[in-house]
């Protein structure tokens, strides 16, 4: 049963109240950089809403090309040779430029590239995009978080008038960064970020009650496909960290990833291991995170992995107690949650709570983004 | 110390990223109607953030006028009679078409009026001022709770190209009608909505454990000033019944106040009497009340007055038990709360949780929505 369904029989169009129709009608031109879990549920997901995005906002997605790992297709290219080849799709050798380039056009059409890699050589184009007028969306944090002054240089090459959003880099389709957004454009002062932003690690702190050692439950995970590949890319903290600076960035601090103080769950002897070598010596986390264990049950509390930003920038990443009554300890599953301590929410903060990864949702909020840049589109001729 | 304090020194404004700066200056009329607890509040907001939104986004805010219950100041007079009344404002009698008109100008220019009001006269002239282009934003609940033909009238009337925003009718400052519109215009489907909607009945559940009757905790939140000035108002649900029904609507079902089933917490007795009348007897909320504490602390339960909207499109208003683990039972204060339970957000619901009331953070919701119709403003000559 599907709720959405009354929505276009018994009234006008929803989206008419966000984006009002009849609008002049837009095209965006957009290219997809990563087909991989989420950049395919986004091309399913555009796909999808093309028809009612038309109808509804006067809205044309136009679907120009995607570039993989090593090969791209260009619609043009199935233009050109229509029919000869059945409308299978022509592929040709990756070149990013060329790529951008032609989802761009040659006509000043409004021009989308989203960015479902997690590559740094992809995000490395993004100033030099940015600056050429093309709007870039993305749920890679590598930009986001990596050096400050490509960062900034992104930042500085949004004077074109293109816009970048990253919304699904944090907590992939919760509202989370737009939300902080809002906080500060209405004047509010940020106070405090604090949250989970591993539903891995937030899986693992729920499951770990002492009935089985933690390494079992790692292997657990690894085998339920919810860690990465490599457990200690999760286990090290480094993505949550990835996350707080987007954040702090966000409100103004100019944070890079080597100022977040991360407290590594990664035993020092396993650190410099080849995978196959620390998984079978995954064993060596159990002592450690015993102990962590005993100490919250002494002061009948729980153990959660959790990212923190001070009113004066400080970041931390790391395992801690907390009481029982502390809202972070009745998360569910692999639920995120973030609040916002801020001069408005000084008693109570907001916050925003609920599965934080997977393909759709990720894409959902990549989705959302594209939608807040469509929004702010000019008609063009 | 403010966080904020180093976006500007340290950085390119943050608020570059959102709207890119440069962008062709828009100029944005205002108009504000009801200068109450939450229209002063807006007020101060709009006039502190003038300077940065027209430096970081091309955004000229211009405060043409704002109208009281009998009076109404529009800046021409001023402008007309400048100096001769030292810069005092001039008032004259409330005219809502001659305000409306004046906002609106003579020059093709962007016009927005704020309803801060919670007239329902002030909602009947929506249609018309939407169909004559001006954009509306409000914190008033009775245009979206109202009869379904006017709500109708006004999608309508956005045809014009006008927008019809309301964030701040449900949880204030909180991002609930924009999450849920996001999720469904990225193809979600909604299953439920679970929520705690009156910050006043959630801290009357939060503190009702039996040590003091009901009524003392009514009595209590009255002069604290949680309640409205008749705290049937609160206890009646029909507050809570109102948003629930703007949220029905924004999901798609045309649902009226008269199809939500909600259970009063006001004795049939004490609905039809005097306010005075009603305090004096007071106590006859305190057997039924301590009743339904019983019932749930017989099954180790919490009380929580929860409204629900079901895939079906049945709504729902009521007092209810709740396991100790329900995520209702842990909030505190005068939270609100809601859950989408989703196509995707199926295992655990999104959650938005927060003060849901007060003037600044109500305003910023007006401030926000407002944001969001300057970022899809077309510069005008």
């Amino acid at each position: 049963m599907n709720i959405c369904a009354p929505q276009l029989a018994d009234l006008p169009p929803s989206r008419g109240f966000v984006v009002p129709s009849p609008r002049r009608p837009r095209v965006l031109a957009v290219g997809v950089i990563g087909p991989g879990r989420v950049g395919s549920a986004l091309l399913g997901q555009l796909r999808a809403a093309q028809p009612r995005l038309a109808r509804d906002s006067g809205l044309e997605l136009k679907l120009c090309g995607v570039v993989a790992s090593k090969r791209m297709w260009l619609d043009c290219d199935d233009a050109e040779l229509n029919g000869r080849h059945g409308g299978a799709q022509i592929w040709r050798p990756n070149d990013l430029d060329a790529f951008a380039e032609h989802v761009r056009g040659g006509d000043g059409r409004h021009a989308l590239l989203i960015d479902c890699s997690a590559s740094d050589e992809v995000a490395a184009h993004y100033p030099r995009w940015l600056a050429a007028g093309l709007h870039v969306v993305t749920p890679n944090k590598l930009a986001g978080s990596g050096p400050l002054s490509r960062w900034q240089a992104i930042r500085a090459a949004c004077a074109s008038g293109a816009r970048f959003r990253y919304e699904a880099t944090v907590c992939a389709g919760l509202p989370v960064v737009q939300t902080l957004r809002d906080l500060l454009d209405t004047g509010d002062e940020l106070l405090a970020v604090e949250g989970m932003f591993s539903g891995t690690l937030a899986w693992l702190c729920n499951r770990h009650d002492g009935c089985q050692p933690f390494s079992a439950l790692v292997r657990e995970a690894h085998a339920l496909g919810y860690t990465e590949p490599d457990p200690r890319d999760d286990l090290s903290g480094l993505d949550v960290a990835r996350k707080l600076v987007i954040l702090a960035r966000e409100a103004g601090w100019p944070l890079s990833l080597e100022d977040v103080a991360v407290e590594s769950l990664v035993p020092r002897a396993l650190a410099g291991l080849t995978l196959e070598a620390c998984m079978e010596r995954l064993h060596e986390l159990d002592a450690p995170m015993a102990a962590k264990l005993v100490e919250a049950q002494a002061t009948a509390g729980v153990l959660r992995h959790v990212a923190s930003l001070d009113r004066h920038g400080r970041a931390r990443v790391k395992l801690v107690v907390l009481p029982a009554k502390h809202a972070f300890a009745h998360t569910r599953l692999t639920d995120n949650i973030v609040q916002f301590t801020t001069r408005r929410y000084c008693d109570n903060p907001l916050s925003v709570q609920g599965p934080g990864a997977g393909p759709e949702v990720t894409a959902a909020g990549v989705f959302t983004d594209l939608l807040r840049i469509a929004e702010s589109l000019e008609a063009r001729a």
